[in-house]
């Protein structure tokens, strides 16, 4: 089962199978307006399964955060049919309010202004850690 | 965006755009181990938007319950890539253990084995009752 092909977007190929839904979620994109795909459990030669999602706009989204989802999928950018971008986005560094401190004793869940950024701590177990208070993301 | 025909399975067209997500909870295709699609904001003709869902295999789930959802949807049943079967589930008469009645005095609340069933009430205006309480269904 493919999907043929967009004019201009983004197509996440190589998603680990499952993890789909939780970019769409991620990115938002129950909310989006122009045509979205996903197709989980696709056939890869590679991986077995995968998934995949197509983007039928270019997304005002910085895409490395899907990194911190799964650093292995393809992110491919297409424009006027053309595949001129192609990248794994790759464990970042540093994320900024993608995720929430659960700690209740965190200073990020008294001072609500602040944003919540965790850093990458250890990239073999992708543990990233509260910038502030040090407690481990989940 | 198209997706490319399937070889034994189930397309549900027409889908009301917006209705897919919930259609695609309502059947937990989530835990479905074959290849799945969906896709929101398709062009349609006939609609302007609607949505897809495309499932790579025969589910054992009677597909009229989807009327509850959306009873205009077209659902194309597809055996050796060919068209077997196309029809719209309508409204079903009565739905059971689909939904739950929301009303805390109901029957249904206190004597937990007994069925959730509703009853179309008006079709004009897609209602169902408990067929305990009569309580509306939301």
């Amino acid at each position: 089962m493919n999907i043929d092909s967009i004019k201009n977007g983004i197509v996440i190929d190589h998603i680990k199978a499952g993890k789909g839904m939780e970019i769409y979620k991620f990115l938002n994109l129950d909310a989006m307006e122009c045509p979205v795909a996903i197709i989980k459990n696709a056939v890869s030669r590679r991986m077995g399964k995968k998934d995949i999602i197509k983007i039928d706009t270019t997304p005002d989204i910085d895409l490395r955060v899907l990194g911190y989802i799964d650093p292995d999928a393809t992110i491919n950018v297409i424009q006027d049919e053309k595949l001129v971008k192609k990248y794994h986005p790759g464990l970042p560094e540093t994320i900024k309010d993608i995720i929430k401190c659960k700690n209740p004793r965190c200073i990020t869940s008294t001072e609500q202004e602040l944003p919540h950024i965790f850093k990458l701590t250890d990239k073999e177990k992708h543990i990233y850690r509260c910038v502030y208070c040090e407690t481990q993301a989940k």
